[in-house]
This record gives structure tokens, C-alpha cells and sequence, in this order.
């Protein structure tokens, strides 16, 4: 518990109780290039409903809408119980910086049994984690630093990628850790879940102006058995669908080595030109 | 306009305005088993802000969580505006129904500008919509009877589906329109976006209690496009990614008959067993 609490993740994600308000302080570890890493307002999102009180079950699902960039300081968190049923739960989470709501979402708790399952896409074909390399951070923001990205291709890959035709592709494959590692809880698989670059750098292979407006992301696995995966790293595979004026939808999944769908996850995201 | 007004879909959507709250009603001719066809409540949530005097540029992304059944009879809609950018704003949506919250949306908005594009997904490959057969709407519930649909390799594909291997999926391919026909716009699109069969009966080939919870849309065309598809049918195409203790997701997208991708969309939803 004392190395959990001092992993960096733990400390951008630490809040202080006001009455209803959770008040949080951005981190300079997890800064993007205009505000946090959406990753980590993501979890701060979720966080809010989380640790409240009232909470039932686990999260099922999440919906994360970046109406603002958070200004560095402090920010609230109001997490407002809209409806709880027998076995389900809906909030409506806000969070505040300098007065103004600048992120909004939606979450959706839920006691789980077991039942008949299946999985039925096909996991992805991976190298080896430990024969690849570390995407290196170079000038990237300070937040990708925080994690250890390895993707199938190398770095090119995530600027100018091309598919097995050398056509242009927006289809990214990658493992995924915290760096340094630490064990995966609905936390960190949220703000995991926000760590493919977007998909219009990938596709054109140029730095656009670009940045997430709505994020969703939808639950496949209980705290069991994302404590069970520890702090091994996780598979990636990230796509876009349509680029449109000013705006294009990215999917994605998250794996364990051993074929185990986690999470998936639907991203809305700007771009200038 | 008189055609459209008289069409059942924009009967359903008809609200009476009292001060700040909107006034609807259930449709019985959108009925679904318990309380309303999903669909036509996520675009009566999208409708809540699209009629809203505050309301600036087109959506680009809507997420609609059920929370509970809408009783038979009056409803409200409040649509609370968070926050209005230079180019996008977002919207907190509520429905209520017997003076409890039963739905929940968040809705963005956006002034969009023309920029490069390019589709990712491979349009599918479809028979002509003339050379099928409509789905006979037999015990479905009503709301069934106000779409044409028409699923490649026959009714049979949406209970026990089999994949060209012969094995089972969640896989679908149809053709869809209103029945009767009605011009595409936003309302109509959000409505169709839904008309996915839960993909647990498509996977099992058995009926057993469903429910979406939560379902996001992303819009990849804005009202001209819409407007230019008339009346024509949709190509859907639908998926599912894992079921797992009570819950699964599933993954669609809407084209137009030659190519262009009008919307992607993701559900999260409740089965039994």
C-alpha cells in the first residue's frame, strides 16, 4: 500500500473531501500540451464516483465529455447519484476549474453475476513485450513519460504509419504499462485507455492541432480480475473509422497478454485542418 | 412539411413547451417490450437540445444512458447547456418520467469546417436492397413494425448466426429504413442507430432478457448530408466484442449505398444469463 500510494498516478489522482466536493490539484507529471493527459481527467472523472459512499458494484461503463481544458491548480469534483436501481447505478460527475465546468461524465455501476460469456474478437498478434522497444519520449508532453509504450512497427509507426500493403493506415498495435509499473485497477485502465495517439498523426503522418472531445469506455473485467493482472503490461489495438470535417471517431481495445478483452474504448476527437 | 409532420416518428417527438422543460408523450406505434423503443428515447434526449434557442453548429458525438423504464404517458425533457465554446458546446440532458429521472444524455454540438478527410472502414459489400426481403415484424414488439429491415442471409442470421465458417457470431449485415419511408435527418439516424437486435440473441439463437444501458454515437455527417440521403435505406453493420457476466458490448456502423459513413455507435447492454 505505501508503494501504491507514492506511484505518481496515486498522487495526481489524491483529493481532499469539501462537503460533496472532492478538490484535486492537476500534476506536472501527467501534463499534456494544453492541460492534464485526458487519460488522467478521465480517471479523475470516474474517481469521483468511485470513492463516494453511495457507490454499488463496479463501473460497466464511462463517458467522459472535454468540454475545457482544466487550468493548472486546483479543481472540484461533484459526483451527483441520479439513479440507483437494484443492480445499477447512474451518475453524472462534473468537474470544476477556476469556477467553470470543464469536464463532464457519465458513469454507470453495476453488481455483476456470473453468466454465460464469450469473447468474439480475435486478440491481437503480439512480439514478444520484452523484445521491443520503449517508444522513447523525446519531446512528447511530460505525461508520456508516465507510461511504457512498445508499438508493433516502432515509433514510425505512430507517425506515417502504413498496413501490411504500404498503404496509409490509422491502425496502431502496441503493448502499454505505467511507467514505473503499477498494479491495473479501474484507475489506471481508464487513463490506459486514453493513451492511443490520435489517430490523425498515425493516418497523415504530421503533427495536426487534435485533442478528444468524448471518450467512452465500456468494462470487461471486475476489480478481481484487473488485480490478477498486476502490473504486466497490456495489448493495445486502436483504428479510426472516418475523418470529417474538423472531427473523427477512434476504437480501441485493451488486452492481456493471455487474451483476456479488458475494456473497449471510443474516443470522438478534434483535429484543425 | 405537412407529409413529415404526419409521420408516427415525428408524432412521437412531438413536445409541448412549458417554461424551461419540454412535455412529450409515449408512442405506442414505438413500443417496445418494457417502455419505449431505446432508439426513439435517445432522439427524444438528442431532441431536447437540438430545439434549444442556445443551441449553436450540428452534434457531433450523443451518449444516452438508460437508467430506467419511461412509464407510459407524459414525460420531461430539460436540456442544461454546461458550457458554449468558440466552436463546440455541450449539453446535460435529462428525461423524467412519473417525477423521477429515467434517462440521461450528454450531447455535443459543433460549427464544423471543411477539412482533409478520408473513410477508414471498408464500406461492406451488400445485395440490392430491392432484391431482399423485409423482416416480417411477426411477435416483435410494435416498434419493430415502424423500420424495413432487411438482413443479409435472411431472419434466420438474427437468432443463431453463423459466420462463412459455419460458426457462431455476433455478426450483421442489413439494409434499414423507415417504415413507412421518412427523409433521413439527425432525430431519424439516432433512432436507426439502435435498431440493432441485442447481439446476445444473434450469438445464442435464443431469446433471453436484454437491455441496453448505455449507447454513444458519433455523427460522421452534418444535416446537408443527411438531408441529400433522403429517403433512402442504411447499410448497418453490427458487432459485439465480448459478453461477459451480464453485460456486453456492441459495436455498429451506418453507410449510405454508395460509401459514405454516416455514423459509428456503441451500446453497453444488460442480458440475464
Amino acid at each position: 500500500m505505501a508503494q501504491e500510494a507514492s506511484h505518481p498516478f496515486d498522487q495526481a489522482l489524491h483529493f481532499e473531501e469539501e462537503g460533496e466536493t472532492q478538490v484535486g490539484h492537476t500534476s506536472p507529471a501527467y501534463a499534456n500540451m494544453i492541460g492534464p493527459y485526458g487519460g488522467l481527467t478521465a480517471a479523475t472523472i470516474l474517481k469521483g464516483a468511485l470513492t463516494h459512499p453511495a457507490a454499488i458494484g463496479e463501473p460497466i461503463a464511462l463517458t467522459i465529455n472535454f468540454a475545457s481544458a482544466v487550468k493548472e491548480g486546483h479543481f472540484e469534483i461533484k459526483a451527483r447519484e441520479i439513479r440507483t436501481n437494484r443492480s445499477t447505478q447512474h451518475w453524472f460527475i462534473t468537474q470544476s476549474s477556476g469556477g467553470e465546468i470543464v469536464t463532464t461524465g457519465t458513469a454507470i455501476y453495476a453488481k455483476r453475476r456470473e453468466t454465460w460469456s464469450s469473447t468474439e474478437y480475435q486478440p491481437p498478434a503480439m512480439p514478444d513485450f520484452d523484445t521491443m522497444e520503449s517508444m522513447p519520449r523525446g519531446s512528447k508532453p511530460a505525461f508520456a513519460g508516465m507510461y511504457d509504450i512498445r508499438v508493433v512497427g516502432g515509433e514510425s509507426q505512430m507517425f506515417g504509419a502504413k498496413n501490411e500493403d504500404g498503404e496509409p493506415t490509422a491502425e496502431s498495435l502496441l503493448w502499454v504499462r505505467d511507467n514505473p509499473s503499477r498494479p491495473l485497477d479501474f484507475l489506471s485502465l481508464v487513463a490506459i485507455a486514453d493513451i492511443f495517439f490520435p489517430r490523425i498523426f498515425v493516418r497523415r503522418g504530421t503533427f495536426v492541432p487534435a485533442g478528444t472531445v468524448s471518450m467512452t469506455i465500456y468494462f470487461h473485467a471486475g476489480e478481481a480480475e484487473l488485480r490478477a493482472v498486476g502490473e504486466a503490461p497490456l495489448i493495445g489495438h486502436a483504428r479510426a473509422g472516418r475523418f470529417w470535417n474538423n472531427y473523427f471517431d477512434q476504437a480501441a481495445e485493451l488486452w492481456t497478454a493471455n487474451g483476456q478483452l479488458l475494456a473497449t474504448t471510443n474516443q470522438i476527437v478534434y483535429f484543425k485542418e
